[in-house]
C-alpha cells in the first residue's frame, strides 16, 4: 500500500552570496559543499529516505535547473519534478506542490524542506519529523521545526514558544515570529529561553495547508484554485505556466506562518546550519588550531588566522598573512574579501556581472 | 654573404620566484606576462632581429623546454637550438654555444642575451648593441650592457666603471663587479655615479671568450675543448651529453667575467628590469591610482593598495582590503601573500612539492 507521506523539497533558489562558490547555473544546493561527493540537495534528499519513499518526494525548482536535477538524483522520476516558470519566493511554491499532491492522494501529509541546509543529526532529525507527521495526521495543524539557538544571530528568524501541546514530545503553540532582529534582541530572545530558530522544516497535511492558504492568503489560493484534475495530470504544466507568474513573490512565512492560529513548533536540536552565508558556513565548518576553515582544498597558510578557504577542484592555495578572509575560488572568478564584508557580496556579483559579464556569475 | 653576427638566448632557467604563474614546466621566459600576446622569448627574439638573422640566432635551454621552444619560435631551425643534458648555470651554456658557433664561423661575434628581461626602450637597445658589436669587432675584448641604476636595488649586481674606452661612445672599462649589495652599500653605489646594474647582456667574440675560458676557467675549457669538427655536427649531441654534466655548476660573471683584464662596460638606459621578482614586475609595470597593477587579468579591487594581481587565463578577481599584497592564480595554484614576503615564495614552492606533489609546482 502506497504511503500517504510526502516531502516537497524546494530546490529553486539562486544562492547568490557564495559567489564565486555557487554560480548562477550551479547554486548552492547543487555543490558538493563539504567534500562528501554529495551535493546538498542529494544529502537532503537522502535524509528524508527513512521516512518517506522516494515516488513521494516532489522537488519544485525553477526551470533552469532541470537538468542537473535530473544528473544529480536519476533516483527521481520526470513527474515528480516541478518546474516553476518564474521565481516567486515559497509560498507560491508551496501551495502549487500541495495542489500536486492533493491531487495524487487528498489524505497526504507532506513534509517541506529546503534543500541546501546542513544537519549533522541524521537521527534526531528522523525522529522529529516522525514525531511532527504523527502530529499533523491527527489534526488540523501546521508545524514548524524549531532550533535551539546557540548564540544571538542576526540573520535568522525566530520563533516564540507558547503553551506546550499536551501529549507531544517538544511541541508547543507558537505565540510569534520575528525575522532577523537586530543583536540586542537577539540576545535577549536567547537569554529568555522561549525563542527557538526558524528551521524552514513545515509539516502539514495537503488539506491543511491548502485550507490555510483559502484562509490567510487568497490571492494565491485563488491563483492555484483549479479542480484536482488540473494538477499531477497532462494539463498540469500549461496551467502552472498561465497562473504561477501572476503568483505574487512572496515566502511562506508571511504569507500563512505569520497569520495562521494553528501554527506549532517542535524544538529540536539537529546540529543544524542554514549555511545561508559564508560566516555561517564558517562557523559549521572544523576549525584548524588558528581558526581556519579549509573547504574542500589543499592550503598551506602561514600566519593566517579566521580564515576561510573554499576551492571548486583540485588546487591548492598557499596564503600568508590573512586575518578574517574569505577565500573563494571556483573556475573563472575568485574572491578575497574580509569576512566582516560578506554581505557586500550580492552587490559585488552584481558588479560584476555589470563590468565583465554574466560569464562570470 | 651570411653575416658573423650571432646572438645567444639562454632560456633554460626555472624561474621558481613567479610561482604559481610560472611553472616547472612552463619557467618565466615562455610566459605571456603582459598579456601582449608574446611570451618574454619571443620579445627577447624579436628585439635581436633588427641586427641578426634567425639563421644565426641560437637557443640554448634544458632539454624539456626543446618542445614550448619549438612551439613558441616555429621560424628558429632545430639545429639552432641547443639542449643541456644538465643545469649547470651561465657558464657552461655560453662555453658550448660559443664552441658551436666558432665551429660554423670562427670569426662569429656573439650577442649573448637572458631570455626573461623586460626592455621597454627598443631602439637604445638595438643602438647600444650595434655599437657593442663594433668594439668587440675591433680587438679582444668582453663587453657587458651597464644600466643606469635608478634606485638602490639590492637584488642586482652592480658593475663599477673605470677609464673611458677612446673614441667609443659610453664604453668604459671594468673596474669591479659586486654582487647583490646590501641596502647601504647599494645607496653608496646610487650616490657614487660609479656604478651600473649587471644586465647579464653580454658582447664578444668567439674567439676572445673561448680564449677567456682557456685562461680564468681552465677546467671548463677542459670539459668542452674539442676540435671545432665535434661541434655544430652530427657528433655534437653525443660528445655534449658526455661532457656537459661534468661541468661545474657557475656563472659567467664569476667564470669569467671578474677575473678577466679587458672587460668594458657600455652603460645605457634600456628601460630594462630583470624582471627577477615579484616585486620588480610590480615596479616595471604600469599602476592604478590605488598603486595596484594588475596583470593581465580583469580585477574588481576595493580598499586594495599597493597590490599586484596576476592570474593564467581569463578570470575575474575581486579582492577587498588588500595592502601591498601579491594575488597570483595560475592552473591549480593560487598565491596570496604580502610582497615583502615575496622572498619566501622560492621555499614555499619546496614546501608545496613536499606536501602536494610535483602536479602543483
Amino acid at each position: 500500500m502506497r504511503s500517504h507521506r510526502y516531502c516537497v523539497v524546494m530546490c529553486g533558489g539562486v544562492g547568490s552570496r557564495f559567489w564565486p562558490f555557487s554560480r548562477n547555473d550551479r547554486p548552492k544546493q547543487f555543490l558538493d559543499f563539504f567534500g562528501t561527493g554529495k551535493s546538498l540537495l542529494q544529502l537532503t534528499v537522502e535524509r528524508i529516505l527513512p521516512l518517506v519513499d522516494i515516488e513521494n518526494i516532489i522537488l519544485v525548482t525553477n526551470r533552469q535547473y532541470a537538468g542537473i536535477i535530473r544528473e544529480q538524483l536519476p533516483g527521481v522520476k520526470d513527474s515528480n519534478i516541478l518546474l516553476e516558470p518564474a521565481r516567486r519566493n515559497t509560498a507560491p511554491c508551496i501551495c502549487w506542490a500541495a495542489h500536486h499532491i492533493h491531487a495524487l492522494d487528498p489524505r497526504a501529509s507532506i513534509v517541506t524542506l529546503p534543500s541546501d541546509h546542513l544537519v549533522l543529526k541524521e537521527q534526531a532529525f528522523i525522529d522529529a519529523i516522525g514525531e511532527g507527521l504523527r502530529f499533523v495526521e491527527e489534526g488540523d495543524r501546521l508545524l514548524t521545526l524549531g532550533i535551539q539557538p546557540t548564540n544571538p544571530n542576526t540573520g535568522y528568524g525566530y520563533i516564540q514558544q507558547g503553551a506546550a501541546a499536551q501529549g507531544w514530545e517538544g511541541i508547543r503553540k507558537v505565540k510569534s515570529f520575528t525575522e532577523k532582529p537586530d543583536l540586542e534582541m537577539a540576545k535577549m530572545f536567547l537569554d529568555s529561553g522561549e525563542f527557538f530558530w526558524n528551521s524552514g522544516i513545515f509539516i502539514w497535511s495537503a488539506e491543511s495547508i491548502l485550507k490555510a492558504f483559502d484562509r490567510y492568503s487568497p490571492e494565491i489560493a485563488q491563483i492555484f484554485g483549479a479542480p484536482d484534475s488540473e494538477y499531477a495530470s497532462p494539463a498540469e504544466t500549461a496551467f502552472i505556466d498561465s497562473v504561477f507568474p501572476n503568483a505574487p513573490s512572496i515566502s511562506i512565512d508571511y504569507a500563512i506562518m505569520e497569520k495562521a492560529d494553528n501554527v506549532f513548533v517542535k524544538t529540536v536540536d539537529l546540529g543544524w546550519s542554514d549555511l545561508g552565508t559564508w560566516n555561517a558556513l564558517y562557523e559549521a565548518s572544523p576549525h584548524s588550531q588558528e581558526g581556519n576553515v579549509t573547504q574542500n582544498c589543499k592550503v598551506l597558510a602561514s600566519e593566517c588566522t579566521g580564515t576561510m578557504f573554499a576551492v571548486g577542484g583540485d588546487k591548492i592555495i598557499v596564503a600568508s598573512g590573512l586575518k578574517d578572509y574569505i577565500v573563494a575560488d571556483n573556475g573563472n572568478a575568485l574572491l578575497i574579501c574580509p569576512r566582516a564584508d560578506e554581505q557586500k557580496i550580492r552587490q559585488i556579483v552584481n558588479e560584476v556581472k555589470g563590468s565583465f559579464g554574466d560569464e562570470y556569475v
